[in-house]
């Protein structure tokens, strides 16, 4: 029997293997034997760090959704109007997904359902508290007086929910960030009014910072 | 053997009284033994003219479509910009549409799903007339410069399809009228810019000429 080595710096250039590979070839091209061979570690070793390559995936994105966390939570702490950080907020997801937004990330809904399915989970608690930013906006006057808030708070997570599926995003003569930005244009500038719809989609455009 | 009576005049009876349920009651409610007893005609009599439940729905149907294609033929010969005809046709969809959004009539993609495909296939070649008229409006200025038309025809599509399902149309605190026009709002009043935007909300709401 070999010795038994459980590291967090093995464990760490596990997940950084898998990030680079997602983000160039997407899920469906990422083996455990071609990890093995890139990193020169051993399969054994790797199943030691993680049982199945379904635990790799898992604590991998588990990362994604600590970033976009800590996005949130940074965003909410600017002295800015809720209209602002609401913006801010979506705009630090699409940086956050930005370099995953590819073909074969794509393959992540039909691969591993369940995963995918944690994700639709976490992307409603984010709407929630999108939802309690566009409240305030409304309170601050930044709401297109014509919509009803009711109505908005219904169906706005059902249009978010139904345009980001795989089959939407990823088309193929279209970047996936841009399909996004094009949504959010869409939307956002079709909910706010005065000032915060102009400044849309500049904000959106703009360096992550 | 009785006297086979096929006329006109019964086959309008059979389709105003089938108007009339659809929109009190829906379609699950509807019986042809119910129609016998109401319009006081045999059994036998309906089958004469529509061999088929089904074949009442679709001829109904049928109605609905000539109806709404001809409202798109009528607001096509106005002298007005591409995006005033625009609105006018979709408001025409609305209001041709009204007497039937309720509850009961959400049950139609469930209980006729060749019918349901069918009205899904005729809505792709309305919002082939709609793209149309967004594109002269484009040329005439009055789309929002942020977005891409390339990408919006592609998105436009998938948001309306997805948008105007019974599941989501069909809300039970919500009335269906109201959810459409929401919709409308926040993606025209996203698309379009200055004075059509403007005027969107007070259109839409316009009582039927």
């Amino acid at each position: 029997m070999g010795t038994t080595i459980v590291s967090d710096e093995i464990r760490q250039r596990i997940l950084t293997y898998f990030e680079n590979q997602a983000q160039r070839h997407g899920l469906s091209a990422f083996t455990v034997d071609r990890m093995a061979k890139d990193l020169k570690i051993s399969k054994r070793t790797i199943y030691q760090h993680f049982p199945t390559k379904d635990a790799i995936i898992t604590t991998f994105m588990d990362s994604v959704k600590h970033r976009i966390d800590e996005h949130f939570g940074a965003m909410e702490k600017l002295d800015l109007p809720a209209s602002m950080i609401m913006i801010k907020s979506l705009k630090g997801i699409l940086d956050i997904l930005t370099p995953f937004l590819n073909q074969g990330i794509s393959d992540l809904k039909t691969l591993y359902p369940e995963i995918w399915q944690s994700l639709v989970a976490f992307r409603k608690g984010k709407f929630d508290q999108i939802f309690k930013l566009l409240r305030q906006a409304q309170t601050d006057g930044e709401i297109n007086p014509n919509l009803n808030m009711n109505r908005l708070a219904y169906l706005l997570p059902q249009i978010l929910d139904e345009l980001f599926q795989p089959e939407v995003v990823f088309h193929p003569s279209h970047a996936s960030r841009d399909m996004m930005e094009e949504v959010f244009l869409i939307l956002f500038q079709g909910i706010f009014t005065g000032s915060t719809r102009d400044s849309f989609p500049q904000l959106l455009k703009q360096q992550a910072e």
